[in-house]
């Protein structure tokens, strides 16, 4: 079976977001005012054979780990969210 | 009223998404075989201040359409999905 993992890696909530704070600088510019705050993250799509769910999410969960997220700076939530049988 | 925003900017699903196949590399070169495709793109998350969900969603797009992603090569989608009430 494949799975679609969607992996959300965001900087860690005690931690300064420099490119956040440079995205509501600019959405104030564009006159967007109504922003009190803004993080940006990364959001990675993954395709992952594998025999279960879990095992999808035990391999994204691998993958985050050890090249997605920086676990110094960053945190990671792990969904699989939709399963695709193969022909 | 304070609505947490989600918005997901994904790369156009027929374009080329160089910065994915470099992390399909990557997990290849760590023995993690069972991905077969990886799509890279933003999450940020906006703390809007608003009368309405329909309003936080609005404010959203307008951030996402005029500075958040580029039409040409990405998509996005916006989740409002959580409400903090002011004190």
């Amino acid at each position: 079976m494949t799975y679609t993992v969607e992996v959300k890696i965001m900087p860690l909530k005690n931690l300064l977001d420099p490119q956040g704070k440079a995205v509501m600088g600019g959405l104030q510019n564009l006159g967007i005012n109504n922003v009190a705050d803004v993080r940006v993250g990364k959001h990675i799509d993954l395709q992952i054979d594998a025999d279960s769910e879990q095992a999808a999410k035990e391999i994204a969960e691998e993958a985050a780990k050890k090249l997605l997220a920086n676990a110094v700076m960053e945190m990671y939530e792990i969904n699989v969210n939709q399963i695709t049988p193969n022909p």
